[in-house]
């Protein structure tokens, strides 16, 4: 059983999530994903989702508390990227050969090294981004990786219909446990968005509720 | 019948443009495509292959004589991509819905445009880049759209075979014309080369022969 607090945290991070990986990313059993921010609200649902899937998940976090979430989500690996050379060691846990799969969520910041770690014919799904970022074209020719934007009001209500359907299962077995990081009060909402844009680290997905 | 030229013309452009269109685009008849930079080799291969495939080919030249080549591969509609606006020409050829698919041969000036460009869940293959650009990736967001890498190199056999079968058919019905641009000696190949970085607008495939 989930708590309505894990319900209201299920809507759009799990549907989001669920749009990469299956609808946009194609992704399979077996491949490697890195998770390149999985601490917040949609990266922790694909941690899960992508587990489930019986991928092999590599997640990052900037923070001591945002890698225990991404642990408790259920990742294999857990880096933190605000270490010097996390991205090093993100390669040396794929044998250098690049995750098949990278779920971006600050493009912004990451897109030029994800075309780095990404593996030949990787796909690289880009569900969040605040400004521009240089890249080099080269880098996907080279290896002919693609990058794919993923925005969850372009899903339809058959996917919605799939989706929820699977979550539900998943909600019964276990593998489906939405994480809840701090709880704000409908009127503080404005609050919530600071915690987000400044607040550092995600850790969990934030809720708001009317007392 | 294709003359000794026009048959060095064909390898390297057509199966890139080959690879391009039908594994990495997957691109479908009806389709929309703007061929951005569509004078050169690659770029009239994918022209005639377009068009062969019952797509609308947009194309863009930076040249006069380009714009020749252009049409006389078989475009619906040529631009001029050195012309201030043009595209804004492109988006109302496509009724200012985008096109479909964009090939693209430049991708260190054209990138970001290509963003723009493109229609709703559209797909930008790149085919040819010089350096880094600067992108939006909320671009591809709010479009779903998505960029994929395309390496000749990376072609199987069993893709060979079936790009050259079919090559041969189209050759034998005439939609198949590979166009020669200007013919080098052997041992003017640097010139040829400068020719390609410096020279401004292609004009059809640059072969190189034995006097």
């Amino acid at each position: 059983m989930l708590t309505f607090k894990q319900g209201a945290a299920l809507g759009v991070s799990y549907l989001t999530a669920h749009r990469a990986l299956f609808h946009k990313l194609h992704v399979k059993p077996k491949e490697t994903i890195f998770i390149h921010g999985a601490s917040g609200g949609v990266g922790a649902a694909a941690v899960q989702l992508a587990r489930a899937h019986g991928m092999r998940v590599l997640g990052s976090a900037g923070s001591v508390v945002g890698s225990q979430v991404v642990n408790e989500a259920g990742a294999h690996e857990v880096f933190n990227h605000k270490e010097n050379g996390y991205l090093d060691k993100v390669m040396a846990a794929t044998e250098n050969r690049g995750a098949d799969v990278i779920l971006e969520n600050l493009a912004n910041v990451n897109l030029e090294n994800d075309l780095k770690i990404v593996a030949d014919h990787g796909r690289i799904g880009v569900v969040g981004s605040r400004g521009s970022i240089e890249i080099n074209p080269r880098l996907m020719m080279m290896k002919e990786s693609s990058i794919i934007g993923v925005m969850l009001f372009k899903v339809s209500q058959s996917e919605i219909d799939e989706a929820t359907t699977k979550f539900r299962k998943l909600a019964e077995d276990g593998s489906l446990k939405p994480i809840v990081g701090k709880t704000f009060n409908l009127v503080d909402a404005s609050l919530a968005h600071k915690e987000i844009i400044e607040g550092g680290c995600a850790q969990g997905k934030l809720v708001l509720e009317i007392e």
